[in-house]
């Protein structure tokens, strides 16, 4: 078995808010991430796909239709978005780097696990260089 | 004459949008980047000043003193800020990245040309790793 | 158990192409992979080695001597070479990435393996920045 | 004046070779890179723009139009090619990172300089990460 | 589950010494790691917690906090100092990359594995952008 | 005329240190970097060289001899060494990355400026990522 990982990147808006907590609590809790303006970053998706390469193309899977399917189900939805506002999954779910991860799977999983002989083995969630999420799905 | 050079980072928001255009005016010209809600990205900032190494230090300045005053004058100010809402030079100035770059420039200038023997030389910033504006002042 | 990377980097040529289809074919399946002329990739191999540090030298292997067998193993043999052309197990199997990566690791498993107390954990091997492969052996 | 820049890669083939000399020649002077079934590269081709912002954009040009530009003149034309076979250029010029890199000026400079008020002011181009080769135009 | 991952670096120097050795068997078994005045990396440090994101914060920790931890329990302790001569933990094992893995491991999951929900699941420690050593606990 | 531009990488131990200071002096100037034990850093140089590249060959200069070079007049001197104490031009010059980028052009010009058409123009030496000297010579 072999994982073929392709990266894509996206550049979007967030703001991290509980609609149940105070002005205070929420900027206690989530410090300069709580401005209600936004504030945004250049993420990268990193999507882990796992498979026998095939006998004949020595593919995993066709990386052409790979990024198709990263950019029709996660970064065309996300890129140059406010998330919060404008991506359905996060109208009550707070957009940090874990949930990222974690809906970006859900977007991805339906589409890679039915491709035959391939499944979803990973997703990575760039947010800075410097910090990362990643997902492996339920067992 | 030695230059030396320090980068430092921050996450902001933006949008590209002109008043005096119709929304069509503004998507036609500015595309994805005219979405009102805004996006945002990773900046990095890259300051250069200019001087010679001190004979006795063999600084050309003090680097934590370069770190703080990056802090203090531009990175405190837009860092996790939509730059359109809350950056008062971009209230009518479109904050794309060449003007980002005039802008720090103007901020760091009167702090750093004051610092006695040292100038600043060149600022640059990268919106991604792909795209970046660079300003020398004028002549 | 630790495990211990190294990398290291090759430059070479590929192309894809099945001989059993036709020149329209290989177009349609591999675009412009399928130029016969070549292209190519500055290849990064990255291996890593699972084993306990030695007590006396803190080491799970010498890191130069990980370095000359991944030279000699894989990186003299494909660095600077035609993979089709020059190299035999890419002479009737397309060198995708996920094949390289396959085939490097059988050219270190049993160099490595023979090494005393250490094993070979991970074969990985980046087309690009964006693309990569990764390779652990069968169980 | 700014000076605004942006990267693209590009995946090729080439090889060292010099006609008029012997194969031994051609050995000693290019070492491996004299191997006439060619070997690989991803380059980065990154490309600076000089101008003033404009007062109602901000923009010294519109990166989506630089972009086409990069891609048309030379993305387009040397991607996914063995450069000394399918590169009109380099029919008798050695594809060198120097000569590469005057060759994209070459290319781009016709276009980009009858933009209005832009011209265009450094191609550099990178081989690997480690080696590249920068130019200016002739004064 | 959800695995975070925040990266942090210091500036350390050390040197490869076994004391119930002779000079000639360090330099022969160390090469140029043997020199006792000692020489020096950038290291990164790359900690990865692993657990469920808050249903309120979105969190499995709060990046602020894990970044304070990293700095007091590892990159305070380590950076600017002289490893063999400075950190205890070093003075009789040699502060290789697989060591120096090792000791930030005990030094973070004291506190790490009580912070509720959230366990250590990997630390990797890179000496340079070519070489790193990772470490998973024991089982 | 072109400019070519080559990396590569040294690791080394300095502190800076004034004798003619008291310890307090030394520490409140230089901070931790007056530890006398020393610390270290991952160093990249950068050397460019300017020239019209050969008709014949494509060359400015072979990139090859330019890295034994680099290895003969820096890499190869200043490579875990520890700066202050086994380089001589540190011995009384603190070893800060102005001072080493001057030193490495004193070091690479007598033998690059006297290649024939081809003359050293930038040196340029990253401490980290984030921090880099550049120099161009005297005028």
């Amino acid at each position: 078995m072999i994982e073929l990982t392709r990266r894509a990147t996206f550049s979007a808006s967030h703001y991290y808010w509980n609609d149940a907590w105070s002005a205070e609590m929420n900027e206690r809790v989530f410090g300069r991430c709580a401005n209600r303006n936004g504030h945004g970053h250049n993420y990268t998706l990193e999507v882990t796909v796992a498979g026998e390469p095939d006998a004949v193309t020595g593919f995993v899977v066709d990386l052409k239709w790979l990024k198709d399917v990263m950019e029709k189900e996660v970064v065309g939805v996300y890129d140059h978005r406010h998330l919060n506002l404008e991506v359905p999954e996060f109208a009550r779910v707070i957009p940090t780097t874990e949930n990222i991860a974690v809906a970006a799977w859900r977007r991805l999983e339906p589409v890679l696990n039915h491709a035959g002989g391939v499944r979803l083995s990973r997703v990575r969630v760039y947010e800075t260089a410097d910090i990362f999420a990643e997902y492996r799905g339920e067992p």
